[in-house]
Formats: C-alpha cells, structure tokens, sequence
C-alpha cells in the first residue's frame, strides 16, 4: 500500500490556510486575492508532485497524471465560505495531492494514475459547483456570463482580472477514469458522537425546497375585527405549524427541514401583513422519502388555498435529487478504514452538498469522512484533530490504489 | 341649539387640507413647513371666532374662548400620518372651531365657551400625543430634550425653527372644563357595514404587547439532526400557533391581536436561526379581558421555557390602559344624533388611539365618530361623504350645548 507523509500532508494544509487567514479559520471567496494566490500555489505543488498542471478558465486547478493507467479523479475545492474553515474543501483538495505523491513514490503503484483537482466556488460565490459543472460539461454558457457575487462582482470580469479567463477548459474526458474519490470533514457531529474516525458516505442528500409566498390584505391591526382579517402572517404561522407536524408524520430516521428565514410586510406592530414569506427546505438521501414530503406539501397547499381567507403559492422551487455513492467504491473505503482502524469505521450519508454529487452523474463516486470536532462548520472554529486528518489520507490512499488495482 | 354653517365648513376642511396636500391625502407631519404654515392659519381662524388664540412652546394651537362659562374644551390633531388622510385629526379641529362659531352665534348660548386646541404630534413624528400631554402635565422634561424623529431631527431644534421654542405652555386650568369632546373619523368600516351615520364612542382600547424573543442555537441546516436542534424559528411559529388558540378562547368581542413583524436570525436558507423575534399586540376595551389575556400570554411565556429547547423572553413591553368615556357626555351624543338622524345612531369603541385618551385621565372626555368609506385609514384614499361631515359636526354642536346647559 502507498504510504503518506504525515508531515508533508499536515504542513501543506497548514500552508494552504495561510492564503487568506482569518483567526483559526480562512476567508477565501472564489478568485478574491487570496484565492487566486492559493490556486498559483496549488498548481506548483501538483507540477512538482510529477503532473502535467494548469489552471483552466474558470479558475479549476487541475493536475493531469502522466501514468499510463488506470486513473483515478480525486479532489475537493479551495474555495471558502466568508469567515469559514480551515479544511471545508481544502483537506480533499492537499489529501488528493498526498496520494498523487505517495502513488509516485510506491514501485507498487507504478502505472497507476491519481489526477488532482480542485474544483472551483463549490461554495457559491459566484456560481455554485462552478469547477465540477464546468468539467462534467453540465453548465450552459449563458449561466457564466449572467454569474455575479452578491457584491455585484461579474463573474467574467473576475476570471478576466485573475488572468483565468483566456485558458481552455478542462474536460472530463470519457473512458479515462475509474472514478471519483472525494475526502471531507464531516460538517456534523455524528462520527464524533458514535465514537468513529472514518465515515463511509452512502449518499448525498436531495435538497427541496422554495419560498412560500402568502397574500392577504394589509390593514389597521386597531379598527379590523379579527373575522373581517386577511392576515397574512397569520396564515404563514398556521402553514409552518401544519407543515411540521406533517413532515413529523412523513419523516424517515435522515429526514432534516428548516424554516431559514420568515418576513412579514409591512413588518410594522400596529398592521396587519397582507404579504408574508417562508423560505423552508427539506432534505433527505432518498428519492422516495423525498416524493412522500413532497407530496404533504402539495396537499397543505391545497387544502390552504381552498380554505382560505389567504393564497399561498410555492416560489424559487429549488430541486437537487440525492446522489447514491457507488457500493464498489463503498466497500473499499471500508475495508481500508477497517484496516487502519479496526472498528472506528462507519457508514452515513452526507447532509451537505460536494463536487461528489456533481461527479456521480458521470462515473462512480465516493465520499470519504473524518470527524469535525463538535461538528462545527461554516465557521473559523472548525477544526479536526491531526491524528484523524492522518489517517483520513493514509485510509484515502489506500483506497484509491484497492479501487485502481480492482 | 346652535346651527353650525355647512358651506364654512366644508370650506375649511377643504382650505386646511391644501397645507402639505398630497394627492387625494395629506403629508403633514408635525412641525415640517406646511404643518407650521397650517397652525399659523389655524391660529388666524381661531382669532377670528373670538377666541383668544395662541401658539404655544410645543406647537399646540389653542384658541381660548371668552365667554364666561362654563367651557367645554373641544379638538383633535392638525398634525398628519405620512400620506395620511385628509379628516384623520383635521376634522375635529375645524368641527372644534366651527361649534365655537356656531355657540358665538347663537343668543342662546350666550355665556357658553368653547375652547379649541389643535394638539400636536398625535402621530408620533416625534413625541406620541406631545400637544395633549404637555397640556395636562404629563411630560416629563427629558422626554421632550431627548425626542427626535425618525429620520433623526431633534424635537426641540424644530421647535426652535418653527418660532414656537420660546412661546410658553398652554396648560389645564384646574375648574375651568365641564369636560373634553372629540370628534374623529372612524377609520374603521363599522358604522359603514351597519349603515348607521354618528358612532358614540364608549371606550378608547387599551393596548398591551411588546417583542417575543427566541433564543435558539443557530446551525447547519443539513447536518444537524432534527432532535439535536434548539430552532429559535420553529420555537417562534409553535409559540405564536398556541397564543393565537389561547387569545381564541379567551378573547372578547372587541379583542383584536396582530403578529406585525418576525425576524429570524440569520435569516439564510440553509442556516437554522438561533435568533428569532414575534412583535405582537393585542388590544381591548376592557382592562378585566386585557388581563385575562396577559395571564394566557405569561402562562405560555412559563410553559415554553419550561419544556425547552429554546428560551423566550417578553421585551420592549408596551401597555396603554383602556381609557372609558364619559357616560353621561354618551348619552348627550345619542340624544343629539338621534334627533338629527333618528336610528341611524350606533355606540362602538375606538380601537385606535386618540388625544382623548389623554384629555380623558383630568376631566369627563367623550368621543364622537362619523363614518370611514371603506374603512380606510392612514392612507390617502380615506374619506367621508360631505352629508356625514356636516351631520357630525351638527351633532357635536348640539351635544356641546347640552353638555353646558346640563
């Protein structure tokens, strides 16, 4: 089995969250300063690690390896969260890069390929899952053109100003993977919590979801009988409440919905809302479960809109269906976890969305976990410990030469 | 009984709403230029009625009649809502005026005075009811240093612009009044629906309320397991879903309670909030029901915290007592309008707030409603047919005088 350098991988992650530090946590938007710097960085490391490297026109550092074959894909994105962590991305991107090393210098590895990437705005600024998109030839080019931040910065003019913008893209190319492998922190607390130092995911979750919109009639909060009332907000409460209790009834063991954000307008004490907004999602890693709460939603709706005195109407419909990882894959992640660490490894599904989910619809994926330390994410306080991050990437590497020797 | 002048009237009406004219409304706000322009014609017009008319050190505009008595004290607000309407305050100044006219008219009332005032800043630009309690001697003097609007101008520098800064108070004069009469618009659809034509108002509500806030913990929205959440948002909706059922049982006829606003923090689709607010009111007429309601709202305050996750507090608690009118001033109102336009009298309560309220905590304080179309108010379509402003004021004219000869 290849073997990692421990030092190596713990010192490039160290030098990776140098690139735009924010106390115990980075601040690394999508092709602000600091993130054109990490990709010129990253792109040094992979050509010094033996591959043919670049940096490909929406920014994707991509390291191409020269073994004959079979190839392997693996990778994360460099991308962060404002304020967020140090390892959400990055470890998948610097462990992808270790076991490129690590199958270099194995003779037993000869022949066998790691390719790196690390796929660019997987969190969004811009564009989501930009870099993996880009390269499964899923994005329509006038999503990229039409792309700006939330600060109003155009997507095209960034990648002009990185110096990106005139490279080709890098394309997946059909027949030369076995697959994609994809390490991550866990983002939650479950590894911790039962006690595990590798998580095998079984799938990514769907996500659905949108924002209910009701209209009433705004009116003096004084002077309105309350049988006289259109009340918008009103409506929005006993919708969420009738809406939870059916998600309780319809909800499997993975089941997760969240009320993210509520307005009522005009938002004054003294008037009645006629105009109110729930912005709700639901998730979960199967198709059926998700069909079944889709279903009770309809049915609230309806029944709603025919007893009134409101109208509620579901807007923004987001839909992102769950993504099974291969079983194949599965079972080698597992079997090396159990190697390095008999007992401490188990299987869950990953509640938050990754480049693998993009991966999957093109060739077989899997995702590999380490604990987050009290499952904090999306914040400068998350954090893994070195030991786990170690064996996170020794058990990646194994796995990755038991799936290309299969 | 004095014959008040249909055509003065209107005419005045009509002449008062040119000062901040704003389409079919008025945007009068207390001490900006056309409301300053407006208490300098009010005081012109009360001059010219006899009265011994004034302007006093916080803008109130008073005319002081000479007769020699009894007096009964008459008026309401110039000052308007932004875009408001054009009677909502106006009307009962200029009825205030023209029953003076009418009693200086008429050998009949010989003796008989009418005090007028046009109270400043019922509408809170600056300092809600300013006018009415300074003339009672409700204020306390950092209430009035400290004041500013919304848009941040300090009440006194505008009282210094407007000329008024260094004018003396006019204050209650104990023994002068047989009490306060105010007549306003309905700004609700009550005396419309019944087809009735003069409201006799029984009692301003009282209003209790204040903002609910919620203190969850916020987190990811997919990686976080629903029984391991202390949802803030979801606290607030099961909240406000039970006090709506409790205020079902426990309210009265008149009850009437509104969730005007809900913030949840921070506010994102993927985020479960650890921060959420519900500002409520309710309002009733009667203290006995407002206490039967607080008890359910303090009972479900103990209940929520008891059963967790979340905690929830009452802030910014606000509580008006309901202010009772003057039985026998009720009964003078009924008389008069039933001679005026038998059986189309009807007694109902204010559920808005009004000067009287003020007046009506140092002497006998009665209230006289003619009809909103439509309802509507604090909106520049609220209006009144002009048979129904020249009943209502003949009405307030031979209350007045009933009142007096009582």
């Amino acid at each position: 089995m290849p073997e990692i350098d421990p030092a190596r991988l713990i010192g490039d992650l160290r030098r990776l969250a140098e690139f735009g530090r924010h106390g115990t946590g980075v601040h690394r938007l999508s092709l602000s300063e600091p993130d054109v710097a990490a990709r010129h960085w990253l792109r040094d490391r992979m050509a010094e690690a033996g591959l043919e490297a670049r940096i490909d026109g929406v920014g994707t550092v991509f390291g191409r390896s020269r073994a004959r074959g079979p190839v392997l894909l693996m990778g994360s994105h460099s991308d962060t969260q404002p304020r967020g962590g140090w390892l959400d991305g990055a470890m998948g991107v610097i462990y992808a890069l270790e076991v490129a090393r690590a199958f270099a210098a194995d003779p037993a590895c000869a022949g066998l390929g790691i390719d790196v990437a690390s796929w660019i705005d997987e969190e969004s600024t811009f564009l989501g899952f930009l870099g993996s998109r880009s390269f499964v030839g899923e994005l329509k080019p006038d999503e990229v053109a039409r792309a700006r931040s939330r600060d109003g910065v155009v997507l095209t003019d960034a990648l002009e100003r990185a110096g990106f913008a005139a490279q080709p893209p890098v394309r997946l190319e059909p027949g030369r993977y076995k697959g994609y492998l994809e390490a991550h922190v866990e983002q939650g607390g479950t590894l911790e919590r039962t006690g595990k130092r590798i998580g095998v995911v079984t799938a990514i979750v769907g996500i659905r979801g949108g924002v209910l919109v009701f209209e009433g009639e705004q009116n003096h909060a004084g002077t309105t009988p309350m049988n006289l009332r259109k009340d918008a907000g009103v409506a929005l409460v006993e919708f969420a409440h009738a809406l939870r209790r059916a998600f309780e009834q319809t909800a499997g063991p993975h089941t997760v919905w969240t009320f993210g954000r509520i307005v009522l307008e005009p938002g004054s004490p003294s008037v009645i809302p006629g105009h109110a907004e729930l912005t709700m999602q639901f998730r979960d890693p199967d198709t059926v479960r998700l069909d079944a709460l889709s279903a009770r939603l309809d049915a609230l709706l309806a029944e709603t809109n025919a007893a009134g005195p409101c109208r509620v109407v579901l807007t923004q419909p987001r839909r992102t269906e769950p993504a099974p990882m291969d079983a194949g894959f599965q079972d080698r992640i597992e079997q090396a976890g159990e190697r390095r660490a008999p007992g401490l490894v188990a299987r869950l599904h990953s509640a938050a969305g990754h480049d693998a989910m993009v991966l999957s619809r093109h060739m077989p994926s899997a995702m590999l976990f380490v604990p987050s330390i009290g499952g904090i994410s999306h914040d400068v306080a998350e954090d893994t410990s070195e030991a786990d991050l170690v064996l996170g990437c020794q058990v990646a590497a194994d796995a990755a030469a038991a799936i290309l020797k299969a």
